[in-house]
């Protein structure tokens, strides 16, 4: 059996080769490192990268945390056990350019180290990739969807198809009526049965974080150079305050950092560096902000 | 006994004055109304000025609605019957100006018509006005404060004092320990008794209402033609990010209209026009920005 450890470790790995890869391909700016310790037990590895030639404002943290779960949360996770421990790489890049998209990953890992004792043993993984076009292009929403049915394919047949929709539903900014982006795969308390086991679960969690950078770079690639100007970049900033409407409003992740007193600028690092708020926008008939917003909506097909 | 027409009436002429007053001061932008009507029963009429020479971005609400509690409502209220009537007048000003504060103000009152029958009628009266300097100004502040102490003292001794502790507790932003501004006076629930009538309740609120333009022209003329540089605009536009926190994660009217399927737009006109996070910020020790960040605490006495 694999051990909380062994997951962490990979975990942290997975983190360094991310930051070395977009180091790379931004060849201006680097990571800046913050350790830091949670009181209750654990701490992480936070990494922002800022103004650089891509990335305005981006942070791919890595934590391993452990302690005692507060009431609210043991009601809200329906366990008995009150001792967990958790794990995860998350990420979110903000890229200077409005071609070029926002992109959210997240690996995690969570265990109730005393349910193990008992032979049933609480213990999940859980992660996805999104992307947030500011414009969306129907061909790199395609490419960024085949990635992830591939990977999801070498593990399960379902997986993609699954976590999908899970995706869809879950990145919705419900007051908007639009989804936050064009969505990608989204998973939660995925264990171990007996089609997959425990270590083919690990390697798909691992499989999802390191297809990120080259899936991410690619897209990059696609779309930095191309030109833009200040009509597109006022639309980016307005499709960034989205995004902080989305997390600051519905996020689990960013509501429980909130409410449980995490490390307020690990969890924030998410908000965009630059965002707008514009009353009542409408887009012009036939632009390409209308044909975003066309496609900012659930249960589109990406996969041809 | 007042009717709730009678009182939307006066709400409407509130606003009239507002608007007049905050175009006068502007001299070159002018509001656009919106009218609007709610599924459910009632309407309302928006009012939003942008990109004028003051106010960047600014809304002056006013609307009486009415119809079927939900549920949730209920049960938030305590309350049995289902049928309501409310009204009021909310205002949110972004100023271009990093000198010249953000204020807020709003007025309300709530009752449930059927409940006028069993001789214990439900209703109340809320509202307040607070103000967030991007920087603290301390006689800003005490001017500020002065004026809300005039106007509640001359309805009861006791409702500057209470009404300034509520409004600290309500303006805080819980997971940065900090309050949103320099607070105000906040209050909800206001119902008639043996000192006050409905009849000067109704006084309190208009009076409340129509503090608010001079009290904020005031400010204003203050700041406006101070200098500033591009320093100042950037921590303008941090502490605007604050202020989109508190909206999207406390505060409770904006909660409401986003889980209510309110407005979308006259509900988030509160939210700036722009704002950025900028990672982990310290300000200079012995900075304008560390003092104002000092002052954004629970419990400061501005009345000398």
């Amino acid at each position: 059996m694999i051990s909380k450890e062994q997951i962490a470790a990979d975990y942290q790995s997975i983190q360094n080769e991310i930051c070395a890869a977009l180091e790379l391909a931004d060849g201006k700016a680097h990571f800046e490192e913050e350790l830091w310790e949670r009181e209750g037990g654990g701490g992480g590895r936070t990494r922002i990268i800022q103004n650089g030639s891509i990335f305005e404002k981006g942070g791919v943290n890595f934590s391993a945390v452990h302690g005692h779960l507060p009431d609210t949360m043991k009601k809200a996770l329906n366990v008995e056990q009150d001792d967990f421990f958790a794990t995860g790489v998350s990420i979110v890049i903000h890229p200077n350019h409005p071609m070029v998209p926002i992109i959210h990953m997240n690996i995690r890992y969570f265990e109730m180290p005393s349910s193990f004792s008992s032979g049933q043993p609480v213990r999940w993984f859980g992660g996805g990739i999104d992307l947030t076009p500011h414009y969306v292009l129907e061909e790199d929403g395609r490419y960024f969807h085949g990635q992830l049915k591939s990977v999801c394919d070498k593990f399960n047949n379902d997986f993609y198809h699954r976590f999908k929709l899970w995706a869809d539903d879950y990145f919705f900014i419900k007051h908007r009526n639009e989804t936050r982006g064009i969505g990608g795969i989204f998973y939660d308390r995925l264990t171990a049965n007996e089609e997959l086991s425990w270590e083919q679960l690990f390697e798909f969690s691992k499989a999802v974080g390191r297809t990120f950078a080259p899936t991410y770079l690619e897209l990059v690639d696609r779309n930095r150079n191309k030109e833009f100007n200040e009509k597109h970049q006022a639309w980016q900033y307005q499709r960034r305050s989205r995004y902080a409407e989305f997390n600051l409003v519905y996020d689990a992740g960013t509501r429980f950092g909130l409410e449980t007193n995490g490390r307020i600028e690990s969890i924030l690092m998410s908000l965009p560096p630059t965002a707008q708020w514009v009353y009542n926008y409408q887009p012009i008939s036939g632009s390409e902000e209308e044909k975003t917003l066309s496609l900012l909506k659930k249960g589109i097909n990406w996969i041809i």
